[in-house]
Formats: C-alpha cells, structure tokens, sequence
C-alpha cells in the first residue's frame, strides 16, 4: 500500500460576493476532485489549530506529521535548505525577497515587480561580492524563484532571535533588523544584517540591470527585504518514524526544504516553476513517476496560494481547473487498488483579504478500503459533512500511515 | 470587523419527557435563533472538554480563549472582583451564599429563599463589625445579588488550597473548612474561615433582619456557606492577544470577574439583574451601542441558568423566548455587513438534575464571511450537523478573531 498527499497551496478560500457566495472551489469545474471526494472520505481539517493561519512551512510540517508549535524555528532555514544551499547548525537563515523602494526607503512593491529569474540571478552575483566588516563572518546571498532570495550568515555566536527588515506592506519604510532578546549573539546578527542591507542597496540602486529594468518600463529591485530568520530544525526523518521511503513534487523553495528536513527526497520536475505557469502535468507524470519507489509522495501546487494573494479570483479557479486535470492524470495512472490519495490545502488564503486565515481546509481521501460518506463534491463546506468529521493537520500523516499499515501499535 | 458573542448561561439541555423528548431550545419558539443559524455556520462545542461539566467561571474562561485547565485559580476570586472588589495578590476570595439552616446546621435552602438584596445588605454589614482572634488577619465580607456574597482573606501566608464550608446539597450538614494540602498556610486559612463562620452564625440567627424575615414568612438567613477559594488568575488580557478593545455586558459577578481579569470594560445596564427578571432589552441596547467603541463585546444571560437549575422548564423555555427577542433587537440594530454574531452557552445545565452536565453546547456564528451550511434551527441536535463540526471552548475565540482579522499568521 502507497499514500500520496496532494496539497495545494491557499486552495480553500471564503465563500465570495462576486461568485455569489460561493468559495473558488465551489465555483470551479472539477470533475476528478469530486470524484475523489465521492469514492473517498471526506472531512474539514484545521492545519495547526482553529482559528489560526498558518504559513505554508508550518502547515506542511503540520500535515507531515510534525508538532509545529514545539519543533518550528523559523521560515528562514526551510527556504534556504530547500533552495538546494547547506544550511549548517548554528547558521542563521533569512528568507529574502527582491523589492523595489523610493529615495526614502519606503516600500512600493515588495516583489520588485515580480522581477524575472534572469535578472535576479546576475543581481544576486553582485551582492555575493560584498566585503563584511567583520572578517569571520561568512555570507551566502542567493536568489531562488523570481523576487525570492536567501540570506545565510554563518559563523559562531549567532542568533535568530532578530526582527525582519520586511515591513510586509507597501507606503511603509524599510525596517532596521533589531535583536529580540538580550543576547550579545541576536545583537552581532543584527548589526551583521543591517550592514548587509545597507551594502545591498548600495550596490542594487546604481545596478546597469536596474537601469535597464527601468528602460524597459520595469520596477528596478533596489532593495532586498529579509524575514523569518531560523535556523535548522531538529525533527526525525519520516522514515525513522514510519519506516518509509518518500518523495516530494514541488518547486517553491520553502515547502521543498520543509520536505528535506522531514528526509523527503526532492523530485527536480522540468517545467514546474512554483508559479501559475508551471508545467501541471509534469508534475503529475512525475508523481505517478515517483510513487512506484516510493510509499509516500507529497505533491505541492503553490499556484492556486500565489492567485489568492493577488486577489485573482478567476486565475485561483482555472489553477484549481489545472488541478483537477492534474489529479485526474494522477487517478488515471496509478493503482487505484493499492494507492490511497489524499487532496487538501495546507491552508485557505482569502482572495478578498488576500492573506492567509485560519478557516479550516478540506480534505479528502480516496482508496481501497476508506469508510467512504455521502460527499459527493470537493470544496470547502460538502467536506464539512463528511466522514472524517474536522481533524487537526497533525493527525492526517498517521491517519494515511494507518491506511497504508506503517503504524505501529501502542499498547498491547 | 466587530465580533458579538452571547453567552446563554446553561442555555443548553438534554431531552425532556415532558417536552415529549425535546429539549428547552427545541420546544421553544425562537425565530430570530434560527435565522442566526440558518445564515450562519453552526456546530457543538465541549466547553472545556467532552463530558466535563464546566463552571460558568471556567467556561467563560475557556470561552474567551484561556486554557483553564491550566489557569484556573479558583471561582472566588472571580466572584469578587466582578463585584466590584479589589483583590489583591495573595488575598483568598471565597464565593458565599446566604443561607437557612436548622439548629443543628442541617441546610434547610442553599439560598436563604433566594433573599432580597436589601436584607442582604443589611446582614453583611453587621457581619463586617466582628473582630478576629489573629488581629493581623483582615477579612472583607459583602453581599452581590440577592443570597450571592464574596468573603476575602488577607495577610501574608495564606492559601486557597482549602475545602468548602458549602456541602452543596439540602438536607446536609454545613461542613468544617480544612486545608487540601499539608502546609501551614492552607491550615491557617481554614482555621481562619471556620472562625469566621462561627462568627457570622452567632450574629445571623439573632439579628432582627432574621428575625422579621421568619414574621413574613421568609426563610432566615442564618448562615454563611462559603466555597471555591481562589486567587487572582495570571492571565494576558485580550487587549494583549489579539490587541483588541473589549467590553462585557452582563450583570452576574463571576463571569463579570472573567471579563475583568481578562481585561475587557464591564458595562453597567440599568435592569440587567443576574435574574429572569432581567431587563433583557436594555441589554440587547447596551450591546449594540457598546459595539461601536469595540472590537468584541461578551454578551451574557444568567436566566437560562437560573431556571434550569431550579427544574422550572416553562420558565426556562420563557427565558429563551426572550432572549431569542433580545437577538432580534441585536440583529436589527448592528451593521450585519461587517459583524459577526456567535451565540453559544457555556455549559448543559439539565432542567431534570439541577445541575451542569458535560454534553456539548449548540454553537451559531453569522457574519459577511462565514461558510453557511444547511442547518436551519439554533438547537443541540440541528446544530451538531453544521459546517464547525465538533470544536473546543478554548478554540472559539481564535476563530472569532480570525474571521474579524484579528490573529497572527504562524509561520511563512
């Protein structure tokens, strides 16, 4: 028996005014995700805990099993570990993003326009460059998707226990990095990151790359906004836990390093960019690829999450159209009599808020011997009758480990 | 976005034969109750957790967002300061009743016949004259509503680790307070209460208050019964969670206590009396008017409680009917584009034990955003196929707060 999990990324949603009230999910055609919803069992599912919004790198460390309100230590080393760099015990991670700023620093788009790879990389090369006041300590800058960046320093003696740079809202100015505790280490990886971001503007605002973005009518990314440090985290690998071999499809960098901390295996897929671009059938073929090595493979969409943000509802429901093409490739080349597969979100993210929200997720699971219900649709409220009544993210790993016999009694 | 939540004191029921198995909530008409249910998004909800029958302190507590079961510190502190009392760390506040025992203190009525504050007030007053053995030791005794009274002990090296004097039941004897744990302070503080109850008896059964309750037929309130010894709870006030502004409305001094330890504003409505002869439109008022200067406001009804307690189901059905009447002044009279209207109880309370029980309480939340589904009546058994399923007390408040926007993302 094999298990594959199917997260996509701000599927759920709130029921909408210009939809009629009702959610993307409920609005969108999905014919194979209600056929999963119809043969499987159904449930609502709060990531971490009622109420509050998760982040997709604790959601997912949620929904592999993992206490995130203990285990979590920042989004910083998932991004960076994920974007294949050697996060090191001790070094302290920032997930970064290319942004552009005015004169005075304040923010006007924290993604630099969602500048290219091709830009980012040459940019990136440049900061890598820079000289440190303090010889000893090490640098790594390198950029990952699009605007998405990582900032590693490393060196004894550091702390993640400091402030973002990020403000997180355009019309506010540029955050200086603050210690958040007494400690002389938080204090030194302050200092060390605000010389950085002074160094960094420094050399992005007079970039010829920023000139020609400019040119060509482009937002220039003068400044790079840092967040979420962390450090690794120390977590046991699925495998000792459940004794299994698994693998992840996915291309954003953070739900990648989350399923590397995890010891998942990193499935590199052609064409999927972790963007409403990427190639939805690569990824399936690579799923159907991998589960055949494997007994549990994780594939992550992240382009339904990125529409909501942006408040595109029509784009969030032809992404979940795309899905349900995907999944039903997936359900048309697996064996169904020996694979159970399970479809949820790691979170619902509002396209009237766009932000993250706390509201439940559906989930459903389809294959050989589930207790299957009456749900007779995927989407956020028909889950909520369901047969696996509203369970907590943390209980979906040995739920799906129990189906596919990898749990161990407790007890005699 | 503004939240409203009313709070039915023991609101909730089991299944009555005189009701030809319907509960109060099913045998009562409540329209403005079903409305909120039908628009809105219904579930049960364990106060505190299944089958453990909650205190209206703790499930106030657990309801407003507090994990009680590790924060609890008695209901006598709470008692207290909801009455307007000042505790102080360290003081011990006990929760009292006025009430009738015979001459070999056997407990005639736990409530003196539910004694008028008037006489109330003239009792405490007298008993506030009596001199202590130890003369450092000071004590505070005053009445609240009606036979409901606070008694505070003060000094150094005392603690709440003490049994009630209250045997909670007619027809008992009135029980000797002794220490639950084997330190001095504990050994003290009863020594203490037990001369003070002593004290109190020696006035009550010869004052002229008594004495002229007995010629109008009255029951003397000849004894003091005192129970749940606390201290002040060390809680962050909501202001600090969530950073929002917060008012109560409700006139029973315990869950006022909550709501003043919890740091919201206590509203005073003129004819909101703790009793079914509340003012139950002038509460509805203060609420909407309240709502406008806050971000949440606790709306709570003691009558519901009252009645079940006393085996009265008529009344308990009549308390219902107005407070259904209650809702409908609410509903009318605040912005519904951008409020959000939970109602809830904060335990069962059977009209056929008397007493709290563990089941379950029905939950409805109306507002712009929530995900409707099909339940169309505001009762225990329609609420428990809504779309919330199954949740917790201490997961309500997260919820509210998510959905006015109100929680912090965790993670990236």
């Amino acid at each position: 028996m094999k298990a594959i999990l199917v997260i996509g990324d701000g599927l759920a949603d709130r029921p909408l005014k210009e939809l009629g009230w009702k959610t993307p999910l409920e609005a969108a055609q999905k014919p194979s995700l209600n056929q999963i919803a119809k043969t499987g069992v159904c449930g609502i599912m709060d990531p971490i805990s009622p109420g509050m919004p998760p982040g997709s790198d604790t959601a997912t460390l949620a929904l592999l099993g993992y206490d995130v309100l203990r285990v979590y230590s920042g989004r910083g080393a998932f991004e960076a570990i994920g974007s294949g760099i050697n996060v090191l015990s001790g070094d302290v991670a920032f997930r970064c993003n290319f942004a552009t700023v005015d004169e005075n620093l304040i923010v006007l788009d924290r993604r630099a326009g969602r500048i290219a790879n091709e830009d980012a990389s040459e940019l990136a090369e440049s900061l890598q460059k820079i000289k440190l006041k303090e010889p000893e300590i090490e640098f790594l800058f390198e950029n990952t998707v699009q605007h998405r960046a990582v900032l590693i320093v490393r060196n004894h003696g550091l702390s993640p226990i400091v402030s973002d740079s990020d403000p997180g809202k355009v019309g506010e100015g540029v955050l200086k990095v603050k210690p958040l505790d007494k400690s002389s280490e938080a204090k030194l990886t302050a200092e060390i990151v605000n010389e950085l971001m002074h160094e960094f503007h420094k050399i992005l605002k007079e970039h010829p790359v920023n000139n020609e973005r400019v040119k060509r009518g482009l937002l220039p990314a003068n400044m790079i906004l840092c967040r979420g440090a962390g450090s690794v985290p120390e977590i046991k690998p699925l495998s000792q836990i459940y004794g299994i071999r698994s693998a992840c499809v996915g291309a954003t960098p953070l739900v990648r390093g989350v399923c590397k901390a995890a010891g998942m295996k990193l499935i590199d897929v052609k064409g999927a960019t972790g963007t409403p671009q990427t190639d939805f059938m690569a990824k399936a073929k690579a799923t159907t690829q991998a589960i055949k090595t494997n007994d549990f493979v994780l594939l992550h969409v992240k382009a339904t999450d990125v529409a909501s943000h942006d408040g595109k509802v029509k784009q969030k429901i032809e992404m979940i159209e795309k899905i349900d093409r995907m999944l039903g490739y997936v359900l048309g080349n697996i064996d169904l009599d020996s694979t159970y597969l399970a479809v949820t979100a790691d979170h619902t993210t509002s396209s009237l808020t766009g932000n993250h929200e706390g509201d439940p997720v559906p989930i459903a699971i389809t294959g050989p011997y589930v207790r299957t219900d009456d749900v007779e649709k995927y989407d956020e409220r028909a889950c909520a009758k369901g047969g696996l009544n509203r369970i907590k993210g943390i209980d979906l790993m040995p739920i799906l480990m129990n189906l596919i016999g990898k749990t161990k009694k407790f007890g005699a």
